[in-house]
C-alpha cells in the first residue's frame, strides 16, 4: 500500500501516521521529495481499515497495491477449484453445457426442452422459477411450481438444474437444486450472498451489468468468507453505450479471471448480446478463451416464451450450435460430460 | 407500438399476426414498402406482452412508443406528488437537507453529528445502520443497534431519520423510521422492492450504478404497484470510465426526471464524486436544476469514520456549505423547512 | 512515482533498475516486503519514459503520483488565465454567452439570428463552416461561404465569432475568427492541436465522448505546449448508456477542472444533451457550478434547420432562458459583458 | 422510418407534414390512435433529411427502420469483400497476421522484428510513423524516416507494411505502404477520412473508443463515398468503466459487423486489453469468431520500446502464440498466407 501525503505535512504529523500505521503490524517506508512526501507500506496490509487512512487530514490519496480478495485468489490458492455437482464437475478439463429456458412455464415445455436439450448435447438443465423482471407487470415466474417442475424434468432427464435466487426467504424451496444463481441484479445484493456463504449448495454468481472483475471477485469473497467455496463466476456482458447488442460481452474477462482467480468461469452467450444469432460465435470464442461451462437458452417454442423468447434458440438452432461446440470442445482437450 | 417485419414475410404470416395483435384490443394498421412492412399498433399496448411478440419468427424488431411505468409517470398524474414525513415535506416548494453519516457508529458519533447538522440548518438526518459493503472484511453496520442510535439522535434533536434496508427480513427494524432508503446496489432487488411496496412508508429510491432513468422509473413503479406511493428517486452519480471522481453525477436527471415523472427527486452529491471539495458547487447546481432535496454526508470526525470519511464533510464544512446553500434556495424560492 | 516490482526479483536486477531511474534526476528509495518490493521516485519524474519503465521484465506496475500535464496544469500557475477575445474576457469574473445555429445556412439566417442572440443579450455568436456529420450523406457544412457569412454577421453585430475548425489545410481561413472551437470528435487529433499551437488565436477545446479529463488536459497540453496559451476547456457531455439524453453532462468537470487547471471553462447544455427543454437548468446548474461561458444553439428557425434543429432554441426560447441566466449571473457576482 | 407527432396536433398539421414528406417520394400511411398519431414511411428514406423532419414543431420523435450505412451495408453487397494486398488477400477463407512494433524506432529493431516475425509466420509488417500519444511529451514517431525504415524492412523481407496516418498533409509519404491505417482516435476525422475516399489504398480504419458499430460503419462509409472500396474494419476495444485492462474487447463486434457489413474484419488483441498474457487467449476467441485478420504488436526488444513495451510480446513469445494460432486456424478451414 502506498500513501501519498499533502504537501506541507510536517514531520510531526508523518510520524504520528506512521506510527497508527504501524499498530496494523506492517513495515512503513518513509520517502520525502520537494514536492511529495510518499510512505509505503509493506507486509499484510489487508487489516488496515483503508477508509480510515483515507481521511487523515494529511493523506492525499492511497494506492492498493495487493489485491482485496483472498479466498477466491489465485495467488493463495494456486490450484484450479474444481466443483463437484451431482457427479459433474465444473472446472478442470470438463465442459459443461446448460442449457434451458429463460422461465420455467410449464411441465410440457420444461420437460420437452429438457429431453431436447440432452438429446442434442447438454450436460445440465437451466430455467428460472424467479424471474428478476424490470417492470412488475411483466410475467414474474411460477416461484414454488417452477421449481418442482425443474426437479421433475431433472427426474426424467437426470441432469443436475440450475435456477435463480431472488430472496433469501426462498432459500429453503431450492433445497434440491444443484446450483444457485445469483443474477446480475443481484451480484452485490451482500446479504443474499451471506446467507449463501453458509449453505454448501453451488453457487453461480453473474457479474453485475456495471460491475468490475475486482468488485465479482469482492462479491464470490463474501460467499466464501461464510465457508462455501463453491462458486462459480460467471461474464454474462456488460452494460456499455452499444446500443445493436442488449450487452457487450467481456471475453477477456475469461482468461483475466483465470489468472486472478482460482474459481471457474462459465460464459453466458445468450443474454451477453440478446441476438440467437450470435450464440453460437461467441459460445467457440468463449471456449478457446478458456470458459468451464456456457449456459445458453434453449425453448422448446421461443414463439410462445413468456419471457426472452427473442434470444432463445429452438431445439434444432441449439442442436445445430452444438454440432460446431462439440468438435471444438474435443480440439482444445476438453470432455463435455 | 411499431413491429418491423422481416422481408419475405408472406400475407398470410402477417395476417395471422394481426389477428393476435388485435386480441389485445389495439387497432393496427399495416404499412407494405418495397424492403419492409411495418405494423404499427395504437391504443393501450400496456398489456401487450412485448418479449411474446418479439420471438415471433416473422418479427424483426419492435420499438415501443409508449412509456412503460404508468404510476409514476407525469402524463396519467400531472400534479407533483409531495410526501409527508413527519410534519415536514419533500416535493413542492420545500428543500430538505438530509445530512449524516455514512455509518452509525456510536451513540456519541450519531448525537454529535445530528446536533451539529441540525444546528447548520439540516432538516432530516442520514446515517447507516446496515452498509453495503464491497469488501465482506469491511465495516457492516451496526445493524440493529444503529438504528437504535438513530432513534436517540432523533429524540435529542427532533430530525426525522432516514437508513438503508438491505434485506426485507430486517423490515421489522424500521417501524420507526422515517425514510427507509433502497441503495444503489439494490435498485433491482425486485423482492425488497415489491415488500417496500406493502409498506406505507416513504421510500428513497437510489438509481443504479448503471441503470437509466426509465430502469429507476420502473423500480418505482414495483414499490407503487405495491400500493406505496411514496417514493422518492434519488440521482447519487453513475458509473463511467472517468476516473477522478468516484462516480459521476448526472445532473440533467433531475429536470428530466421532473418531466417524465411526478415523483420528487433528491441529489446525492457526496457520493456522486466521492470529493469533498466539490460537494457545495454540486450541491448548487442541484438546487437551481430542481431537485427536492439533498442528502449530505456529514461526520463529526471524518479521520475517525468507519466508511466513507474521505467523502464526508465536518461538521464546519457543512456549515459553510450551509451558508451557500440556504440563500440559494431563498433566490430560486425554496424554503428549507 | 511508484514502481511495484514483482515476486522473485533478485537485488542485482531491482539494482540496476535503480540505476538506471537515477540518470533520469530522481532519487529512489527502494522498499522490500515478503511479497513485494516497492520503488519510490521521488523528485522531478516528468522526464521519465513511463513506457520504458513499464516494460521492464521485472516491473509489475506502475503507478504516477503527479499530474502528467504542466502548462495547464494549477499548481504550476495558480492564478485564472483570463483570455482576451476582441475587448471581450472569457475567465475571471466575467460570464460569456455564446449563441448561435449549429450550421451557417445562410445570409438571411445568421444575421437575422446574430441579430437575434445579441438582442437577448448573448455576448459572442457561434456557427458552423465546417460540420463533422456522423454521415456523408448530412449537409457537410458552407465552408469558407460560412465563414464568409459569419464575419459579415459580426461585421453587423459586433459579436465576436466562434467556428469549428476540422483540418490544418483550412487554417488560413480563419484569419479573422475570434474563437477557433476544435470540436469533440478532434480532441485527440494531435496534428490538428500541434497546428494550432503555433497560433495565437483562442482555440475553444471541446471534451471527446469518451475521454477523461486528464485526457482534455493533456490536449490542451499539446496546444500550449507549441506556444498558444489561450486555451479554453469545454464539457459538452460524455457517452453512456442512459438513452433518453444524447449525451451526459459532466457537471463535475467544471469545478474539478478549476482545481485542476487554471484555464477557463465553457459548458455547452445543448450537446450535452440534445434536449431544448433541458437548455435552462442546466444553464443555471453549470452558471453555479462555476463556468466561465455558456454555448448555446439557437436558430432564426429551427424547424429549417440543416442540422441539429431538434436541439435549438428558437430565439423566443433563448430569451426566455436568458431571462433567467442574466439574474443568476448577477447573483453569483458575475458580469455578462 | 416512424414519425411519432405530439399529442393534440391538428389534421391541417399532419396533412402539411405528410405532403412534405412525400415531395421525397415516398409512402406515407398515418396511423391515428386516442393518445398518439404515429406516421410510417416506406421507400427509400435515405434521402430524407432527419434533422429537418425532427425538427418539425409537431414530431415528438423519429425512429429509424433503415439501415443509414449503404454502401458497407450487406443488404445492398450480399458478397464479402476481399481486398488485394500485393498479392495477398484480406477476407475470404484468408487468415492474415499483420505484426510488428507499436513504433518504428530504429533500422536494426524494424529489421530485426520484421525478419522474427516472418520467421513466426506473420504475413504483414506493421509499425508506427507518426503516432498518437496522449501526451505531447511522448516520442511521436519518426515520421518520414520512420516510413523510409518500414519500406526498408519491406524490401528485405517481402511483407506488405501497414502503418498509421494522422494528417491529410502526410499523404504522399504512404505512396509505397501498403494498407493505410486510420487510428481509433481518428475514426471520426471525417476531413482525413474524405481524403482518403480519393485514394485506392486500402484502409484500415480501426474503431473509435467510444463508438457504435454503426457510427464504425458511417466512417467506412465517408471513405467508399469518395470511390475507395478497400475498407478493412478493426475492433481494438472500446473503453469502459473496466480498470484491469486498457479497453474491453467487444468479441461481438466480429459476427455482428459480418451480419452487418460484407467489410473484412481485423481484431487487434494487443490494443484491446494492453496486457501480453491476454493476445493468445483472444486471437483464438476473434479467430473463432471470424475474423479476417489479427493485428499484434511484436518488439525485438520490448524493454527498449519506446512506446507500449508493456503490451508487446518478444519474437520469442509472438512464436509461441502462432504455434497456437496455426493449428486453430487450420483447424476452422482458413488458410495463413
Amino acid at each position: 500500500m502506498i500513501i501519498i501525503l499533502k504537501p506541507n505535512t510536517n514531520e510531526m504529523q508523518i510520524n504520528n501516521l506512521i506510527e497508527m500505521l504501524k499498530t496494523y503490524g506492517v513495515t512503513v517506508a518513509s520517502i520525502n521529495g520537494k514536492h511529495k512526501n510518499i510512505l509505503g507500506l509493506v507486509g499484510d496490509t489487508s487489516k488496515i481499515d483503508i477508509e480510515t487512512v483515507k481521511a487523515q487530514t494529511i493523506v492525499e490519496n492511497i494506492r492498493r497495491i495487493q489485491e482485496p480478495y483472498k479466498s477466491s485468489n489465485r495467488k493463495f490458492n494456486p490450484e484450479d477449484t474444481i466443483i463437484d455437482i451431482n457427479g459433474k464437475t465444473i472446472g478442470g478439463n470438463k465442459l459443461q453445457i446448460i442449457a434451458g429456458p429463460c422461465s420455467v412455464e410449464s411441465e410440457e415445455q420444461i420437460i420437452e426442452t429438457a429431453i431436447a436439450i440432452k438429446e442434442a448435447g447438454a450436460t445440465m438443465l437451466r430455467g428460472g422459477a424467479f424471474k428478476p423482471r424490470t417492470s412488475p407487470y411483466a410475467f414474474q415466474g411460477l416461484h414454488a411450481d417452477g421449481i418442482e417442475l425443474l426437479l421433475k424434468a431433472k427426474a426424467v432427464t437426470g441432469l443436475p438444474i440450475v435456477t435463480e435466487i431472488m430472496s433469501i426467504e426462498h432459500l429453503d424451496l431450492f433445497a434440491d437444486v444443484d446450483i444457485i444463481q445469483v443474477g446480475a441484479r443481484n451480484m452485490q445484493n451482500f446479504e443474499l450472498l451471506k446467507a449463501l456463504g453458509h449453505s454448501d449448495k453451488p453457487v453461480l454468481l453473474k457479474r453485475g451489468l456495471a460491475n468490475t472483475l475486482e468488485e465479482l471477485l469482492m462479491s464470490a469473497e463474501y460467499i466464501m468468507a461464510g465457508g462455501n467455496k463453491n462458486v462459480i463466476l460467471c461474464e454474462r456482458g456488460i452494460r456499455t453505450f452499444e446500443t445493436q447488442t442488449r450487452n457487450t460481452l467481456d471475453i477477456s474477462a475469461v482468461p483475466l479471471l483465470k489468472q486472478l482467480s482460482h474459481l471457474p468461469i462459465i460464459v453466458d452467450p445468450s443474454h451477453a448480446t440478446g441476438l440467437t444469432s450470435l450464440v453460437e460465435p461467441l459460445s467457440l470464442a468463449s471456449i478457446v478463451a478458456g470458459a468451464d461451462a456456457l449456459i445458453i437458452e434453449v425453448h422448446n417454442c421461443p414463439e410462445k416464451a413468456l419471457s426472452d423468447g427473442a434470444q432463445s434458440l429452438t431445439p434444432q438452432q441449439f442442436s445445430d450450435v452444438m454440432a460446431k461446440i462439440k468438435p471444438m470442445a474435443e480440439y482444445i482437450g476438453k470432455e463435455i460430460s
